[in-house]
Order: structure tokens, then sequence, then C-alpha cells
């Protein structure tokens, strides 16, 4: 049993807005994330995928499965978009790195065959990230 | 005589559009940059100063005034802004990684006081980056 | 449930030495790190935090917030100080990065409200690190 | 209890072939890694033990213990070598990444003393790793 | 007047042996170098070119034309190839890091159309690496 | 003619201040650098040098000479010292990244043999590094 992790970015733009709040609370909790013109950032995404070694490739899952499913499913929908306006999972939720983590998680976990996905990470920056395993 | 070089990082949206191509050409010459929407990055800003070192301070240039120059003149303008739309030099210039080390030239090159501006080197992602040095 | 991590950096000064030893044994394990002028280092810092999404903000915890723990628990105490003369719990620990990692977890998971924490991890060099995530 | 990460690099050559496949298997699941001449690579390792910190060293484990043991079970065996033909598990094992995980844990499990081994972790490019808990 | 650099990658193994030394001043000159069986890097390379920006698209050179270049006369005769075997131009000259910076220099500087190659950059490791400026 | 760099890295202490300085004006000078307990840093060291490539050897200079040379000259005065305490020349010099620079450039350029020294290159920080060429 190994894990390998796939790194990957994308580039997009974000802002950070509830309706459901005042312009003032707009403005306390997500402060300069609070324009809405908008502003972005290089995402690097590091997906670990979780399974036996198959004795005969020597591999977990095949490279290049993963990387046309990483294409279809995430980067052909996040990369060079503006993620409030044209990815539907944040019609309704804010596009913060936590979301991110989650709806990736939601998009990839249904597509794996043959190795179980373990970890979504998130960089928004190479300070800050976030981590999903798809806990409840 | 020594070159110290400063770092800092701003986080924006753009994208490629010259209202002179026509769509087809703005689609092949510009590709995913097209998209109006905007997409965006993590630009990393290496700022180099030259000059004598200050045999009192042992300092080429005060980090400090270096740190608010740069504040005032590169980041309160262009962090968590949407390049196409908020930053006036852009207006009629495409906001290329090439034109944003111009931009950032032309914005600190007139407030050097102590040290002279030897290089502004930018990056859009770690494997792109443009270096001016002020040449015609 | 995700899993959120923030890095920030310190500069330290240390050195190693244990009084019960013998100025040989001292040498033979400390080495280098014996020297009583001390050395030091950039220290990276990397403290993650686990919770639910906030479903209104979209945040596992107001990054302000943590940030402004880090400063006042963690990076005030330790950043441009010389670790055994000026910070009480290197008094009578040494400041090895496994003692590091386990003061920065006990400065901060008192201070910790909405979310928990969930790891320290400390880096003396980009080669080196210890993680500590509360365990006995 | 906490958890110390060492990092270090190796160099070596390899290519990716199953005498059991077809050529045409050979070169549809292998692609350019199929290359009998070989190409290569600088791994990164990052080895982490667990254990309790010594109260009296302060330290987890020796790091020049660490170090040696490094050295003499994996690096001299791996380091400037075609794995392929130098390295005896890869006489009948294909040198994926996920198998040189698995071998550096072999290799160092059985020679861990005061600390137990808790992961490894193999870097065959920056965007590619693989982890091994030493799990069945 | 501005300098754009584009990073990229290749993997390629390698030795080190002057067929005019003897074994034992292969040996002493080379070391680790001079196993017959080759070993490998991660090579990365920078290439710079210098130009004028063009008004009407913002850039120096059309990253797809570079990118294009790197592929035909660079990447697809160094990638995943055994250097001193399958590169014509290391069939007698050693393929050390320097010669593999002139070796690129003299491969992309006659198919600069637009712009002009000002540097090749090539890193063997994160910590050693060699500029060329095509200077005699 | 080629360049070649090569990286290391040491770990020192230092503090900021001129005795010919009011104790407001090392504070407002120097800031938190201005603790008389001191404070550290890794230090990464790049150092050029510069020279026609050996058709023998495809070398520059011999890069175990090279290493050597930094040790003996650089590495061995400053690695796990305190600057200001054991380094003469930071007797009546404060220890800031551009005198280090310039003293690390004294230090070598005698030394060089076969090859010129070009460059030396201070990071004191991942952020901030200073590069002195040897001009007066």
């Amino acid at each position: 049993m190994v894990y390998l992790t796939r790194k990957c970015e994308f580039s997009a733009a974000h802002y950070y807005h509830n309706p459901e709040f005042s312009p003032e609370e707009n403005q306390r909790i997500f402060g300069k994330c609070n324009n809405p013109n908008g502003h972005g950032h290089n995402y690097t995404l590091e997906v670990t995928v979780k399974g036996a070694v198959n004795p005969r490739s020597g591999f977990v899952v095949d490279l290049k499965d993963l990387k046309d499913t990483l294409e279809s499913e995430v980067l052909s929908a996040l990369d060079h978009r503006f993620l409030n306006k044209e990815v539907p999972e944040f019609r309704d939720r804010i596009p913060t790195t936590e979301n991110l983590a989650i709806v990736i998680w939601e998009r990839l976990q249904p597509k794996m065959k043959v190795a179980q996905l373990h970890r979504v990470r998130v960089y928004e920056t190479p300070d800050l990230f976030v981590d999903c395993y798809g806990e409840k």
C-alpha cells in the first residue's frame, strides 16, 4: 500500500462576497478579497491516491489516466476561469481555498477507479494551503 | 558597489484582449488568456537596487524605505486588483508580464533616492518571468 | 472537515548545551551546535488547524485571527531572539527543533477557539523539520 | 512524541520494462520511460522517524546516526547508479517511484534503533512523489 | 527592451569519461560520475530571450512559438535520453553541465526569429547551474 | 566562456549595532536587528565563476577544488558562528547582507586560480539577497 501524489497548477480569478452579509460585514470579514472586480492566484493542486502497487507495471495508477482525469474533471473547469462566474459549484458557495479543496474532492472522488482518492491539497499561495480527505 | 534585491508578492486578475484584433486573432494570439471574465496569478516581484554601502549603517538602502516605496507605488495599486479594469496604465496596454515589468519600472524609477533602480523582475508563474532594466 | 495550514517565518539564534554533560559529551553530542556564542536559523513554521467550513464565510478559521494568535503567542516571543537567553521555556530545555515544535504547540493549543490545532511543523533548514501533533 | 524528517538527494538512471509484456505493451504502458538506454532523475528522499524526545539531548534521534544509516543503507547503493543494472532489488522489480519507496523502506526499517521509521517519501520530480508507511 | 525567461525540465542519463585519460585519471577527475552504467538528473533549463515589446500583443515573443522551438530543438533530443549514447554532440564532448549549456545555445540560437537569444541556463541540481551567453 | 554557479548554505547569528550611534538611532535604524543577544539566519551563498571550458574535462573549474576553497575560506569561518564576535572583518563592520557579500568576495577572489570569480550572491532570507561583483 503506497500513496502517490501528483502536483499540477491552474490560474484563476475569484472574489469573496456573501449577499446575505451587509457591505460592512463583507468588508470586515473578507477585506481586500471582497473587491468585486476580482483578483487571482496561481493555485497549486496536489492529488494523492492510495493503493497497492501493480506487480506487473510497478504502478499504483496509470499516470496518464490520472492526468486525463485531472484535466477533464478539474483543470478544464477551473484553469483560466473566474471561479465565481464560471464554475457552477461557486454560484452559491464562496470560492475560498477550503471550498475549492472540497469541490475538487467532489469532482475527482467518483471518477477514481483503480486507486482510491486519499487527499486533495490546494495551495492558494505558497504560504496557505488546505487539505481535504473527504471527511464529514 | 553592490546590488540588493527585495522580493514581494501580489495577487491580481487580468486578461489579454486587443480591440483592434478580430475575435479570431484575439483567440489565436491570446488563447485561454483571452477569456474576458479574467483569470489570475500570484505575481512575484523582485526589485534590485544598486549603490554603495553606507559605512555607518552597512546598508545600500534603508529596507523600510524601500518597502514603503514598493507598497505605495506598486502594491497598493496592483495587489488584489483586476489589472485591466483598475490600473490606469492598462487601459490601453495589454497587461502581459512584459508590460507589467515596464509599468513597475516606470512607477519605481522616479522614486528612488539613495540607491539606483537596477532591475525589475516579475514572475507570472514560477516558470515564466520578465526582466526590465529600463533600456530603450 | 478540512485542514488549513498557514506558513510563516522567524529568525532566531540558539546553541545546544546540557550543563549535566561533560564538555566532551557536549562536544560529541552537539558538535558545531555547541558553540556557546550561538548561531542561527530562518525557521519556517507551519501551523495546521482542523475544523468544519463555516457555510456563511467559507472559512475554517478567520485568517486574521489566526495571524494575530501566531503573532502574539509565537512570533513576538521567538522572532529575532536568542532562544536560550530570551525564551522562558528554553531555560531548562535545549532549543532543538523537536523542543521548538513542542513549545509552539503548547503556546498555541490553549488559544485555539473555532478550529482545533492539528499539527505544528517547524523547519530548521529546508532539509530538516519536526512535526508535533500534541501526542503524549 | 514527535516526528522528525530528514531530506537528502540522490541521482540515478533507470528505465521501465517488463519482459513479460510485448514490445507494444511496454511502449504503451511505459511510454518514453521504456527507452532501454535509460534516463535519469535527481531523486529527493524524505525519511521520517517517530519517537519521544530524549530529555537530556532534546533529540528524537542522533542526526549523525540517522545520516550514517541513510548513507550506508540507501545512498551508497542508489546514488550515481543505474537502478535496473546495479541494485539487486530491481533485477525483478521495475524501478518505479512506488517500488523505490518500498525498497528504501525495506532497507531502512530493520536498521532503526532508537526511533521508529514512520514514512519514506520519494520525489521523482518536484511534481511526483510517493509515500510508503510500511502498510501491507 | 525586456528579457523574457521560460523555464522547462528534462530528465536524462549521462556519465563522464574521457577515453584519452587513464582509468585512474578518469576516476580521479570524474569520481562517482565516471560510473559507465550512467546515472541521471532532472535538468532545469531556463531560456532567456531579449527584445522589444510588440505594442499590439504586449509580447516580446509568442510563447507558443518559443515552446515549440524548445520542444523541437532541445527537449525532443534530450528528454528521457542517455546523453552520451543518443545525442550526436556528446559523441566527442563530455556531457557536463557546461557543455550542455553550450550545446543548447548552439541548437537554439540559429532558430530565434523575432527575439534574440540572450542566455541559456542549465541546472544539473538545484545547487549547480551554468549560464551560457554565447560568448567566445 | 561560461559561468558556473555553486550554491551552499551556512547558519550564523548576528546583530546590528553601531557604537557611534545613540541608542535611539541604533533602534530607529536597525529595529529588531539591534537586539544585542543576536538572532540568526540560514544564509544561502551562490558563488559564480567564469571561464573557458577545458576541452579534456568539460569543466570550467574542478568542482572539488571549488568546494574545498569555499570550505576553507568561507564556511569554516562563518558557519555556526556569531558573526560579530567570531569573524575578524566584522569587528568594525556591521554584518549586514551587503557587507557579508563583500567580505566573502574579498576572501574568495585572491584564491581563484583556473577560473575567475564573477559574482557572490548572499541570501539572508528567501526574500532578500545581495550581489557583489567586486566593483568599486
